[in-house]
């Protein structure tokens, strides 16, 4: 009997692949690679055509702004402080129009000049779909995250607010779960912005790195967000042996964000929001808050080992809940 | 009216994305990044199913081999004398059964255990059509190999026999061509392995380092054969303003190669053999004929640009002559 990657799933997919890499090698956003001044970080992130993006919902321009974007993040969220570019393999059908890649690389370019790197070089392909496959190279600085570094009491804490990208997709979906719904005009902007032009959280954690306080030593636990926090969150404490609680109160969503369940998951599952995820001591979290308005507590880490919880309920967060967010198409 | 890709063809697309690198930064078969004590060299390469291989000529495994040699053939080409390991993208179809990825891995870890390296990093993705990304990384030795720095009075070099890749896809596809043909065995079964286990020239590269009389600075024009022996000689001398003149008699095909306009066709134009073309200084190009027994010398490097000539006939090499074996499906 033949299992089929369908079957399997992507956790499963990634567990086993994890066999033919050195051990551990493949639990991070990034490989480090040895080199002076400044350890070498590399990610290769792959979006494809109907998947992680669509004609409907994202403009050429947009698709490569995110796809620099998703690998910049990765960066960032391994430590990254430059970056030095991107290759980038190209496929696509004959019958692609010119103006599409034209319209692709002039957005891989803006967000490159916006955040650092050039193109280094790359490929192209014929191929049924259209997708790029990229690898971002950057350079460390004085702090390698890694998702297996948070430790129980750690503060959780993320670089910004979540659910904006869902709802920018949902918005540019026409999706009926908006129907008769008023949302403010801020908001509308902001989610459709997030979903289009992604920011990598480079300089948000430039500033965590400037405020470490002298006392303590470089180490704190993290990831992005690319996944949806509830995911992020999962990340760390499976790859830390922890567990984390989380507070009702403090779900990261921006200031108009409307109440309510579809609104939470969103929150906690929508996606695609790159932020930081971070596991931090709380003296060296106090001083990120202190420089970084945007930045959120959202719960502490525990010692219960993949439990996470709310924290007034001590219910446990129904991650099955969230997993047909996860199939709903993302473009 | 909006132009298509398959309209522009691949020189003409190539030529427009450059625009959005630095200035030559795409010219060569990798990008090199600062760093000590050696630089880091980069390339990306995409083999496509249908495109660059089929269930009918690879087995998964030599899918896997294949990559990675396709990558680090390029890397050597550059100049790299270690390698660090690869990024693999990979995107396939729900319905793709798990021992087909799992052939590919294995394939990809044992020419990375024969010439260095290891799995880095990389990402999965549902899509219509089964890919991989490669992304390679290595460290530069002491020369940088560019196909832009051959010169006028250089010899001309490879570093093996050529056409024997593109035998070997001929016999697994049981092609027409050779009805009829009595092959030796011996000819058949190396025809066979150069297509489905190509050799990334990293040792002989080495070898070339390792014998550079002192006098001479490290200075040679280098590329490979992936495109084919008559495309990788087009790309040395357009990038370095040059032209060349070939000697019919010194066509560089294994001793029982048989003779004809086929066969020499397939050896200038047959494709993926992954031998170093170089452009060197005479006396550095002797010192390694008598290291290295498979190289040979096959013409010379003239002022004359982007003219390509037999010797005895002073006829210009017809590459359009060539041109409909690239379209000729190479899986």
């Amino acid at each position: 009997m033949k299992e089929t990657l369908g079957e399997l799933g992507e956790s499963e997919l990634l567990r086993r692949l994890s066999r033919f890499a050195p051990p551990g090698q493949l639990s991070d956003d990034s490989a480090a690679l040895e080199s002076d001044p400044r350890p070498i970080v590399v990610n290769t992130d792959v979006l494809v055509d109907g998947i992680h993006f669509s004609d409907v919902s994202t403009k050429p321009s947009d698709v490569g702004w995110r796809a620099v974007a998703a690998n910049l993040s990765d960066l960032a969220a391994s430590g990254a402080i430059s970056v030095d570019g991107i290759t980038v393999a190209l496929v696509a059908p004959g019958e692609t129009p010119w103006c599409w890649v034209e319209g692709v690389y002039t957005g891989l370019r803006a967000a490159l000049d916006a955040y650092g790197g050039v193109i280094l070089g790359g490929d192209c392909s014929k191929g049924s779909q259209r997708l790029l496959s990229i690898t971002a190279l950057g350079r460390l600085g004085p702090l390698r995250l890694h998702r297996g570094d948070a430790k129980p009491g750690d503060i959780l804490v993320t670089s910004g607010p979540h659910g904006l990208s869902r709802l920018g997709l949902a918005i540019l979906q026409n999706d009926q779960a908006l129907h008769g719904i008023d949302l403010p005009d801020a908001l509308r902007t902001a989610a459709v912005n997030q979903h289009q032009r992604p920011i990598p959280r480079l300089a948000a954690l430039q500033d965590l790195l400037n405020c470490k306080p002298e006392s303590l030593p470089w180490r704190a636990g993290g990831t992005d967000s690319s996944d949806g926090l509830l995911a992020a969150i999962q990340g760390l404490c499976s790859s830390s042996e922890c567990g984390a609680v989380l507070d009702e109160k403090l779900l990261p969503h921006s200031n108009d964000w409307p109440s309510g369940k579809l609104w939470n998951r969103w929150c906690l599952a929508g996606g695609e929001d790159f932020e930081l995820v971070l596991s931090l001591p709380e003296a060296w979290a106090q001083r990120w808050f202190d420089r970084q308005p945007q930045s959120r507590q959202i719960g502490w880490i525990t010692a219960e080992k993949n439990m996470i919880r709310w924290r007034h309920s001590r219910q446990l967060i129904d991650t099955e809940g969230f997993d047909h967010f996860r199939t709903t198409p993302t473009v």
